[in-house]
């Protein structure tokens, strides 16, 4: 079998298009930012990718009928200044590093088939710790792109992530620079304990100033607020344990 | 060397035949209800499957002779109203992601050559803790499918299992779905804990309504009564500790 | 880089010869019977095996020169009633299942070139405990092998190794079967705890018998001699902690 | 996609070079050794090498431009009787066994079109512990290599490393051997708890004796008393404890 196999249900053509990824990872945050433009904007799924690199799993919804697990396109054709624009979300990351360049890879040459004009890539960066407004982090695959992302709010800060990029987001860039595909990864600070919908909120602004798109982030801020309430009892029972005198108690902390 | 290798013993014609796939899993549901299955209708084995994604094992029959581990085909004629079955069982699935995927498209490559009308994979659904009457849980690549099988007893129930379905039994599934061959999952509630007869009683019922079978179910009975004695001695400790005052063994349970 | 790589020193012709493996396993025991014999009838190396499955790691002689990790072929031409015979011994097995059997099928085309008339793969069968007297277990690829092994001394012993025989000494009797290459596997019995030249002894005692060789065992009595020296030091270390009433210093035991 | 590609930025010609490996490793011993050389002979980076075998990784640079994980290739055209240099550093080794192998492969096969006359590798040998005077011990491919490297004040010791050499540096003389191309290993010694910069220093001191190169060390001995600084708070928080009658401290140490 093929190591990897994209099944069309549409062949668009694109116009100099934008493509973003927002795969699982840290804190889900570049998943959710991708799924909810993709929502926001009514974007199309025009192929579903299978791999041999995912999980031998499949899926079901409410009905019982499954699916196998996948990665999957969208698009959504330009309006005024926003560009046509292609999103690559799904399921998993390939689970080897082996399988992960594979994908990366497969992506990347249909990114140069559709004449991609610039990347961008949506990811979390766990900081291990809550965070109240989280910054949005960048890296680019060229120094002029760097100062572009500069002027919508995104941070570049010497020795940060200290370790790198990993995974999709990672080697679209690093995979993209030698083929000469321009690229900018745009990282949501998050604790990396919780999916962070406030991260992917931060993330989301600053992309969709990049492209010239305005959306509602209602629905991402509803589950944002969810999740603050969960994190805020964890945060509350902290706060009892180090206030209270029972020190014996501590230990649960 | 091939990576998947068949031998054949025979090489039958089928006429719109059923596969069903039985392979070990959670409680080894699966494999036992194919096993007993393939029993009763006397279907006769043509084929083994060998793959280097199985253990490096021989296992030894009762006279010190050897066969090398395999997965096995046997297939029944069909009878009056039922149709031509193919049976899928044996020793293992495939170790890693990669070799389930290659196994999975393997066999369904044959299912498509003997132009199989319908797949059933068999399985268990781990629930983590012992059950009187474990129910059958289904899943299927239509919602069609989904309607018939409940008219056979098995219950689609929305967020049942949560985490999909892995393996042989799911992959069958998801990549036959791609390839335009229907397919149902019957999955046996089971604790995981023990090899479970009584759930593949349950599964094979709800198949053998569907497949207009009629069989004898008294020696996966006398298994189950087996496992029973077991699991029942284990409840006898479990509820003595639990009435006793000797509160400080405890946590023996 | 081809998966696996034959270097020739010599390219010699067989008559019917018989193959005997022992590679490192369980006690070493395989490994130590074969490299015995190699010494004892003086066969005489005739090619290296490197691959990529096993470690990617050199060894060092005394004075400092390197080589590099591998299986290794000798052979001695036969003699009165002692046919040819070809050794397969090394460092390492493959570190992989996938690996385990692309070495063992690579094997067994060169036994079906060489035209081998009957397969040796020795090994070792751990019981978790010392044993004074090791039996020699055997599996074999027939029914009539069996039969004629039971005449060398050899146990077959229904359920007996249960969990059936991993690695090359169970693949090359196992992918032997299909390919209709004879083979027979002879296991002596060990703790699975220590290096085992009794067991090793024990095996050969057995493998000669069926090869019509006579040779020393000395060599391999010294070094039984001294793992019975360390070991009996355990031995010494549990009687007294059982005799002695210090019954808080058990817990070393 | 091709398992290890490599982008040229120069192909320049050799005359019978000298290839000299470090890539991270115990105590990053030979990374640090083959940098500090590159720099001080003002060597030129002319190649790098991606390949699916390393991490799915990208690195950022102090502005934020990400570089996909590498090996890179530097050279340094001799002068008087220093010979044409060729260095092999880089980020990472492969992950796999099999992945090193087919890496090593890959450069011997380059190192073949240089017509390369002699391979040095670099690395370290974890002692375990805290060493004032590493030695630099040596392993060749031929006994007249050995003898020439003991004119430069490498160690050959019967013995050691007693496990081998594995990875980049030792199947670089493994697999050379085979080829008929000539190799050195120079490995310092080292705790293995810390990067070691004195025992590169070390390892250097030797290399550059073989080679006939004259540098400086005081970047590399600056790092080494960074190093010591630092280790030598653990020895006197080690000291203290050991002097100090809190005896029920101890276990801290």
């Amino acid at each position: 079998m093929d190591n990897i196999r994209v099944v069309y249900y549409e062949e668009p053509d694109f116009e100099s298009p934008i493509l973003v990824e927002g795969l699982p990872g840290v804190g889900n945050v570049g998943k959710l930012a991708a799924e909810h433009l993709v929502e926001q904007i009514k974007a199309v799924k025009f192929a579903d990718i299978y791999s041999k690199f995912f999980p031998p799993q499949v899926l079901l919804d409410d009905e019982g009928v499954i699916r196998l697990v996948s990665n999957s396109l969208y698009y959504s054709k330009g309006e005024g200044k926003r560009p046509d624009i292609i999103f690559l979300t799904g399921d998993y990351q390939g689970l080897t590093p082996e399988g992960q360049y594979e994908l990366s890879d497969f992506v990347l040459n249909l990114a140069k088939e559709w004449k991609v004009n610039l990347i961008f890539t949506l990811g979390g960066y766990g900081i291990g710790k809550m965070i109240e407004k989280p910054r949005v982090l960048g890296a680019a695959t060229d120094s002029q792109l760097v100062e572009e992302m500069k002027g919508k709010g995104v941070v570049f800060s010497k020795g940060e992530p200290g370790s790198g990029i990993v995974g999709a987001s990672g080697l679209l860039l690093g995979m993209g620079k030698i083929e000469g595909v321009k690229a900018v990864c745009l990282m949501g600070e998050t604790s990396g304990y919780f999916v962070d919908p406030k991260s992917a909120r931060r993330v989301l602004t600053a992309l969709c100033a990049a492209l010239d798109v305005k959306i509602e982030f209602s629905a991402l801020e509803d589950k944002a607020a969810q999740i603050d309430k969960i994190t805020s009892r964890f945060k509350d029972i902290e706060k009892d344990l180090s206030d209270s005198k029972a020190d014996d108690l501590r230990y649960i902390g």
